[in-house]
This record gives C-alpha cells, sequence and structure tokens, in this order.
C-alpha cells in the first residue's frame, strides 16, 4: 500500500446504513476490528439505543462519528407541521452534539402533497435554516445540506445539484451551513467540477485566516441500473457502477476537503450478506476505486 | 373556451406511444375523429408499416407528421458499432423526410458497457451530429437533440439537461441542430427558465432576418411517483403529477416557441384503455393544466 493510499483509507468511514444488519454494538466491534477510524449514524438506531449510550459505546470503539443522518424535511406548507419539522431538527442537532460529530446531515424534503411549487418549497428550505443553522452553531454541529439526485425532486429533496445546495448554503456562515457531496446524486452532472471547486471555498492567503469550505461531508456509492421500484434501494457497491469514484475523490480533494470519506449504500443485497464480509468488501472496493 | 385556449388545442400533437395500443389507422382515424392536427411517430410502427403508406395514411387523415421518434445512440466506442448507428440514423433521416416532418428526435444514448467516461461519450454524441446534421438539413430534417432526466444518464441518454443539449446544440447552425424540451425530463431543474430563454434565440431585430430558436419540439408528460422498476414506463397524465404545466409552457412561449406541443406519456395504465376515451382524457386535461 502507498502512503497515499493509506491516509485515504484513514479518512474512510462507514456508514451504518450500509451494513444495517449491524446492531450499533455489532458496527463499533466490527468497524473497530476492520481498523476503520469513523462511522456515520442514523438518528432511529442511535436514539432506540440512547444517544449517550451510543456515543460511549463507538468513542469506547476508539472510533469517531463522522456525521449523524439525518434532519431536514423542511417543506411543510402547513405550520403546525413546520412547527414539529424545526422541534425535530433541533432533538437531531442534541443528538449530532451528544455523538460529539459537528455534521447534521439534512434532506430538505419534496413537494406537499398537491403542490407543483418547486420555487416556493426551495425558499422555505432557507427559512429552516436560518431558523436551526445558529441553534446548531451553538451546539457546535455544522447543518450539511444535501442535494439528492433530481430522481428525488418531487417526493423527497427539492434541491436537486449541488450549485442549487450551494446557492442556499452561501446565504449563511461557511462555519454554520455546509453541503453533502455524494457520488450516487451528483456523478451525471457536467457541471460538478466547477461546483466542487466552488464548493471548496477560497484558496486561503498567507497572513488571513483559512476560509472554511463548503463540503461538510463526502459520501460514495456507485450508480447501477436498472433502477429498482422507489429508485431508493438501488445503490451500487464501489466499482459496481457508471461513477468515475476516482476522478471525483480527486476533485473533492482538488477543492481542499480533507475530512472522512463515508461510504454509504442502500442496497438489500449487502444487507443480506455477512456484515463483516460486507466491510472486507468495501475497504478492497475503496482501494481498488478511490484510493 | 377562449380564443388562446383554441389555439393552443390547435397546437396539441398526439405522440403515438402515449396510446400504443392503437395501430397506425386506429391512431390516424382517432385523431382526426377528436379534431387534432398533427401526431408525433415513433420508426418501429412506421417501418412495420411502411413510411410511405404511413405519410399517405396520416396526410389522407388531414394530419401532419409533427415528430419522428427517434434516432440517436452515438456513444459506442466500437468503430463498426459507430458506423452502424451512423447509418440507422440516416435511415431515420430518409423515413422523416418521406413522413413530410421536418424534426427527429435523437436520443444520445448512454455510456457503453464497462465505460466511466461521460465527457468522452457526450463528445461523440457532438461528432455524430457534425456526421449527420448536413446530411439531415439537404432532406429538410433538422436533429432534435432531447435530454433525458439524470436518472439515465448512465444506460440511456449522457445529455441530461437542457444547457448540455444547447452547449452541443449550439456548435451548429440553428435550422440543423435544435433540442426537444419536454417537461418529464426538465421540470426539476431550477436554471430552466434561464435556459429556455436561452433555447429561445435572440428577439428578431427589425430589418434583420429572424434568427431560428433551438426549440425543435415541445413534449410533454407529468412526474407523479413511486417511479416503476426501470423508471421508464412511469410518466404521469397531465395534471396527475408535480410538473406545472402551464408555467412551464407559459416560459416556452415566451421563448418564442410557436410550434406543436405533443403529448408524450409512457404508462401501462393508458394503454389498457380504449384509445378514444384516453385521447378526450388527454385533451381535457391539457386544457384543463395547460392552456
Amino acid at each position: 500500500m502507498t502512503s497515499s493510499e493509506a491516509s485515504l483509507l484513514a479518512r474512510l468511514s462507514l456508514n451504518q446504513e450500509t451494513i444495517r444488519q449491524w446492531s450499533l454494538p455489532e458496527l463499533a466491534d466490527g468497524c473497530a476490528r476492520a481498523g476503520l477510524r469513523g462511522v456515520g449514524l442514523w438518528r432511529a438506531p442511535v436514539r432506540a439505543y440512547g444517544p449517550r449510550a451510543a456515543a460511549r459505546l463507538v468513542r469506547d470503539a476508539g472510533l469517531v462519528v463522522t456525521s449523524l443522518c439525518r434532519g431536514g424535511f423542511f417543506t411543510a406548507e402547513d405550520p403546525a407541521e413546520r412547527r414539529a419539522a424545526l422541534a425535530d431538527n433541533r432533538a437531531a442537532v442534541e443528538e449530532a452534539a451528544t455523538l460529539g460529530t459537528g455534521t447534521l446531515v439534512l434532506v430538505s424534503g419534496g413537494l406537499p402533497p398537491g403542490s407543483r411549487d418547486l420555487p416556493g418549497a426551495r425558499e422555505r428550505v432557507a427559512d429552516a435554516l436560518a431558523e436551526l443553522a445558529p441553534y446548531a452553531a451553538e451546539r457546535g454541529v455544522r447543518l450539511a445540506l444535501e442535494p439528492l439526485h433530481p430522481m428525488y425532486a418531487a417526493d423527497r429533496c427539492v434541491v436537486s445539484t449541488l450549485a442549487q445546495a450551494l446557492d442556499l448554503a452561501e446565504r449563511f456562515p461557511a462555519d454554520q451551513v455546509g453541503v453533502v457531496v455524494d457520488t450516487y446524486h451528483l456523478w451525471w452532472d457536467d457541471t460538478i467540477d466547477a461546483q466542487l471547486a466552488r464548493a471548496g471555498g477560497p484558496a486561503p492567503t498567507t497572513g488571513a485566516e483559512a476560509v472554511p469550505g463548503r463540503i461538510a461531508a463526502f459520501q460514495l456509492a456507485d450508480w447501477i441500473t436498472p433502477l429498482p421500484e422507489g429508485v431508493l434501494l438501488g445503490r451500487g457497491q464501489l466499482g459496481d457502477g457508471a461513477v468515475d469514484l476516482r476522478r471525483f475523490r480527486a476533485r473533492v480533494d482538488a477543492a481542499g476537503y480533507r475530512g472522512p470519506i463515508e461510504v454509504e449504500i442502500f442496497n438489500p443485497s449487502l444487507w443480506s450478506r455477512d456484515g463483516a464480509e460486507v466491510l472486507t468488501e468495501v475497504i478492497a472496493r475503496f482501494t481498488a476505486h478511490v484510493a
């Protein structure tokens, strides 16, 4: 292994949905045994286990929590639904802080039932960020807005490109609102190189304070076809699909991002296998196709 | 009905895949009875019936052919496959000319098997346009490059946005290469208003010759979820989904496009019904949601 491969492997983090058959203790143990340093967690299993207990479990295994998935779903027009969403996101911020991660992933939400007003829904996302960002910042948590593939624009996420996510994030200080870069959602975009460079922020000039970039998280999955019904659970293992993962990673590097690289694959074919075997495969694929 | 509704209805064209249970004679008869003036045809049924006979059938019914779907699939790397694709596209040009339509819809093709080189595939689309455009222009046919939704980027069409399609089309004279604007593929894009304005071309100045815009065809379908497996046959009847069709149509109007408006919905739930009933519904939905 070259030293640059080794330094990339040190950044590899497993998003727990990739091996959702593992309980949290199995996840912490399995990742530690495999030599990983980080895990990305989801709210439902963390809440079921207890955030404090989960934080201790992961810490005791020598791991850090690289992100918490996920808050968001900010697009409701109904005031009561909207208040409930904001309250739930404040709880998510608390959970992230308890877990010791500075990154809360946000999926914006789709169109409200019957609505066709994409610009209006997108503006409500900005309104919610304005309410939550200072609250999160006080707790050491940065909001990480994730653009999802345009095929989710109606029912899941009205923020569909990195450019759009950056347009929203840039209304706020960079240390309060960043973006999630996920190869599965963004690989097709012919403007992605320019947008990644934009996300990286200006190069720090001598004597000036470093300006943080906007990339709060970097996630990997490959794009495979045919897509399954509902298009949620068809992500590909690294190297199985159409994404030039190494080239993409190099562009994220060039943008100045040096944080964790999470593998997040939703695919029942991985969930039906032995977790340790899947993780071994993830690491091998990461080495072959990303590092 | 207002006069502006009537003038929009006069532009309504039925793409035959919307009612694919109809034979060509049934299509010509059914559309004429419903008062339509145009139909969009597909190559396979036209070839099975014979292009000359199909042309006569449609003309005798008092209809025009608004477009022929479709040529394209230009992304093969193998020289023999590439030659075969170009030959097939020349045949499609001849068929369009025989049918009397000036619009041949092109779907660019996806990544070749095992390839991850999107920019390379896109460049091969440009190369093919360069070979075909003069050939088509001599026969009175304009190539109409269709951007498909990004969910098809790997396996069907590496041209995913209107901006990309225009970047390619603008390398050629506007009367040789245009673009297809289809609501199903483009509705999610927050840059669509600007790109539609760009596609419309510059406003003609007094005394100058009118510059043709790039919009060669305008197609309608609604976006409904959940998407079916393979994501090909899940298009929605007008008004059933997330697309603000009236607003979109107004933007296409504002861009200066005055040509046919084709309804092209791929959905087995329409194919299992009586064709005349489906067409009556299409016209009612067009009036309610588009005109």
